[in-house]
């Protein structure tokens, strides 16, 4: 395909900034949303980026249901994974025989959920790394970053998964093809399930779990833990990764995760994708988990109360 | 001696129920005070109970040094383990030869800190289960129970050891001796580690503890981890405990423990003698504790972040 036809289901900061790069690149880019529909559409997109320069869409292809947008070559998902339950009404009417879904949500499990519903062939993923906040409906601000590593649900990357990095790339997107998605996945969950969760559990920040001796220990025993998990599932990780992450969240300071954040603004939090399908798949290979079932406890328990 | 001399160190709830209980029945009770010195002084010293009816003693030998009180036979230690960093300048003013150190402080570690100081032989301990609150200077509410277990440091009772327990009973406590204090002691932690923690922790009181799958898993696995520390200390406790602690749970429905009454008043917790010396404890005689670990690394920051 010469200039595929993009779809994006989740108009928020994450699929805002993707979409708006991919379309301000030219690509064919329809953007399905809900609560910000009527603000795009009479104010167009915007993403401020005090690095890449501000990005504003005057016209933007957006749309209210997915049956306005028809069948596209391409559906990049960028919904919160607590509202996943919605996925399979909502994708049905954007699928031709050849579109392929690219997951870009967080955690484990939302490839599966896909493949289950609609053939693992169609199924990709893509691990984002970039710092984004909606501001305002249709405004996303974009603080740094924007890596995106993207791979195929099952096996090495293909052709298309090349041509979608490619189209990223053009877009000024610093994307690259992964080897092998789920081990990525595991990868950032060997950071994410210590820090989201000791920063809602333990109300603490990246260098005050750092600074603190016990949980800087827990942090490196629950990375020991997902690594073990990891491997029983197949996918390799190093131990000294755990070291290396510990090297590299010094610099991050003050910083509060997503989890954190939303946790702390009263929004939903992302339990089952991070902690509890991580859980899931350990138990299931046999592996012990002990404190990733401790914390996961707390943290629904949290995350429940909290609203949502 | 027939008549012992009692000295009281720490005159909140717990000191002052069981000083006013023994005093009340014709003992020779000497409390040490700060807070309450002078309305104690002014007003005497109040149980009120609607089970076992209410007590005021007009005139209390209160003081608010120990030099004034001078040697005792029996100290009972009812100090918040949160300030034992106070007890070796208070307690040698109220030593004699024969003086016993009875601790009825909660968790574990108070017994050593005092036979570290002044010599396993003097140390004694009380197991207590009685629901109190101090209301007003000189005045305790007593909810309910009142039960306590006495025994030695080091070995079985002894004849001082029944002594106490008689005095106890005259005075209307339905306290017995215990052949192991310190197996009372882990007996008591299987209950405490897993519902005040996860009280704290997960803002849950038992009942939402045990309506909570996850959470109910949680505190049987934290049982079973105390259980195993103790074992590998030598304290051996039925794995069956877990079933009939569980059960026993059901009737106290919305009952938040005293440490998340304390950590939801903004009060100190008593993080140290209840979950850091089990872990410490643990950790010696080389049993794995990992749920623990992370309760304890939680606990850590969270009462710290709160005051105390």
């Amino acid at each position: 395909m010469q200039n595929p036809r993009y779809g994006i289901i989740g108009t928020g900061a994450l699929g805002g900034y993707y979409g708006a790069k991919l379309a301000h690149a030219g690509c064919d880019v329809h953007f399905l949303m809900r609560s910000d529909l009527e603000a795009v559409r009479r104010d167009g997109l915007t993403v401020r980026s005090v690095k890449d320069g501000d990005i504003h869409l005057a016209r933007v292809n957006a749309y209210g249901s997915p049956e306005e947008i028809g069948p596209c070559d391409i559906v990049l998902i960028a919904l919160k994974t607590t509202s996943n339950a919605a996925l399979p009404a909502l994708i049905p009417p954007l699928l031709g025989p050849e579109t392929a879904l690219v997951t870009l949500q967080n955690g484990l499990g939302n490839e599966e959920l896909l493949a289950s519903r609609f053939g693992a062939r169609r199924v990709m993923g893509g691990l984002c790394f970039v710092c984004l906040n909606r501001t305002a409906p249709g405004v996303v601000e974009h603080y740094g970053h924007g890596t995106l590593s993207i791979g195929e649900f099952k096996g090495p990357p293909q052709d298309r998964t090349m041509r979608l990095v490619a189209d990223f790339q053009r877009a000024g997107v610093d994307a690259r093809a992964v080897q092998s998605l789920i081990t990525e996945r595991w990868r950032k969950l060997v950071w994410n399930i210590p820090f989201n969760g000791l920063g809602i559990a333990a109300g603490a920040n990246v260098v005050e779990v750092l600074n603190d001796e016990h949980l800087q220990a827990e942090a490196r025993a629950l990375m020991a833990e997902v690594i073990t998990a990891a491997a029983s599932m197949g996918y390799a990780i190093r131990p000294d990764f755990i070291d290396h992450l510990i090297e590299r969240s010094w610099p991050m300071g003050e910083y509060r995760s997503s989890s954190q954040v939303d946790f702390e603004a009263g929004r939903e939090v992302e339990v089952e994708s991070i902690w509890g399908e991580a859980l899931r798949q350990a138990r299931g290979a046999g592996a012990g988990t002990p404190r990733l079932e401790l914390l996961y406890a707390l943290l629904r328990r949290l995350a429940g109360k909290r609203g949502g």
